[in-house]
């Protein structure tokens, strides 16, 4: 069972990493800060002559990660009710990751994987995080990845989410279940 | 009545701008390509010491554009049901922005400001979209900009806008309404 | 081409009913008022012992029009963000239909029905009428039916829908496609 | 500090009950089954000549309910998606009762009122029963009553709700807050 967690935010230490971590809790894996890549934003060429170009930076590690893993965590901040930025590029360029020619295999491995999107925002999250989970979730649909659940936390200053007591539950009895697989 | 359109599609002449061209026609607007600026992804550092950082990229651009407008379309292509991520970097910024010394009437004005969203995808965009529109109309809420309409079309390949009749109806009522202001 | 026009509003000549009117226009149909209808709300038995019992109320009208049609029009107001509470119990319903041994080809019929939801509002419809055309979406999923397409129109006062351009020139451009069906 | 549940189950201890039941666990609350009442749909006479007209049925119970109390769970179990249509028609009762000159001090009252709703659902309920949540929050928003939280839990058979720890969880926290209230 290998593990990846794409952290999306820009902060050290954030409330959504740290919910993060409390899944990943004693259970080996491996820890993607996304602020800490350089990834372009997706360029269109599907219908361009030529398709996709190659991009020089460091998309090619995201596209190791996802296939070396069966279980992937998304851990991302709200900010303005969806995704950060930098997880949104990253998700973006899946589009041409998954016509390279360099990684056939990837559409297939895609289906193979468990998703968890971890979300923490300060604006009322449970109710208005709801697009986001909607979104990831067609997404998931769309690659044949398994949307096993997610959690929406509640937190703005660094740390809150540890009074943020459903959302540590939830972390735990996830926390439990990882280490059971 | 100053009008803007920012275009967050990775493409020429993508679908979405030229539903939004259909939107702006006849009338004096300004147009700014997002993927010809360079704009960094949020650093969040509103609880940090010191607070956010000056960045040194094109997001000044931004910023005038919304001051100096009344009426602001968002036109984006759905990517993997959200926006597109060049056109998120440039949200998430707003954060910043309206924390920014040097722009004290930022807040204020953005609340005289009206916003209408265009969006183009080819994956059932108006059903699969409308967490899209839920996260937009978060964002207009939380700022008091007025949400006054949006525009789901359906579009793949480049033209294929130009099919959709429900979203070129919709855009010609709108650039009628808009002639009028 | 076996058409059937659910009506759900409780007034004479709502708005929802003038708009799935519209769409109609000119095709032979049927339009069912469940207004007109005795249909009790569901009693779920699936798992009590004997399962369910046979209601005796009119919505035998309801089960025939599924089994005769190969397009459905829900026609609803949207009453507080989502359908009456009248086509609600009609929905509800359906899980003892599709359970109900004098009706054994029902669940096989519905997955070739072409499903159309006609939905009028007063309150922001295109926006806040979005949760409703989710959950259309959700159940036709489940039941396999096509969810071809939706209006979401504006209205509160009696006949308002007709200066909802919108949705006009929406429900006219339907009833070219389905006169050529 | 009176609490109400309104119960929208057809089911004998149904999920939601038992839900709600532990939410309220030895706390002093009033319940309200729905299927035991006779509650007739709404016919909206809004715009009709002579308006509203009374209704003989046991609305008027529920209207005493909410004007006696401070905190209102509504626990309905997720039918096709969305509320039960017993409970629907309960919402959507209330278009007349704001208007009903018999209950002049109801629509403030409301704005006091806190709300809770729990929902259980046998398919995917907690990104499935979104579209519920954001209809219920609509639906407080516009009559001003403070939405705290809402519970989605996942059960199908009898008592499967028991088998849900993260629900019971979030039930027992919230039992817990009601008791301090």
């Amino acid at each position: 069972m290998n593990i990846t967690t794409f952290i999306g935010s820009s902060r050290e230490e954030s409330n959504s990493e740290q919910l993060a971590d409390l899944v990943t809790r004693g259970i080996k894996h491996r820890k993607i800060y996304l602020k800490n890549l350089s990834i372009q934003p997706i360029h269109d060429l599907r219908h361009a002559e030529g398709g996709f170009q190659l991009v020089s930076d460091d998309y090619d590690t995201i596209i190791k990660a996802f296939l070396e893993s069966d279980l992937i965590v998304f851990s991302t901040p709200i900010y303005w009710y969806s995704m950060s930025g930098i997880m949104k590029n990253m998700i973006d360029r899946l589009s041409q990751a998954i016509r390279d020619e360099r990684f056939p295999q990837l559409k297939e491995h895609l289906q193979s994987i468990e998703a968890i999107v971890i979300a923490v925002g300060g604006d009322e999250p449970r109710i208005k995080g709801l697009p986001l989970i909607q979104q990831f979730q067609y997404t998931f649909d769309f690659l044949n990845m398994r949307f096993s659940t997610y959690i929406l936390g509640e937190g703005n200053q660094p740390g809150d989410i540890l009074q943020d007591q459903q959302a540590l539950y939830q972390a735990n009895l996830l926390n439990k279940r990882l280490k059971h697989l």
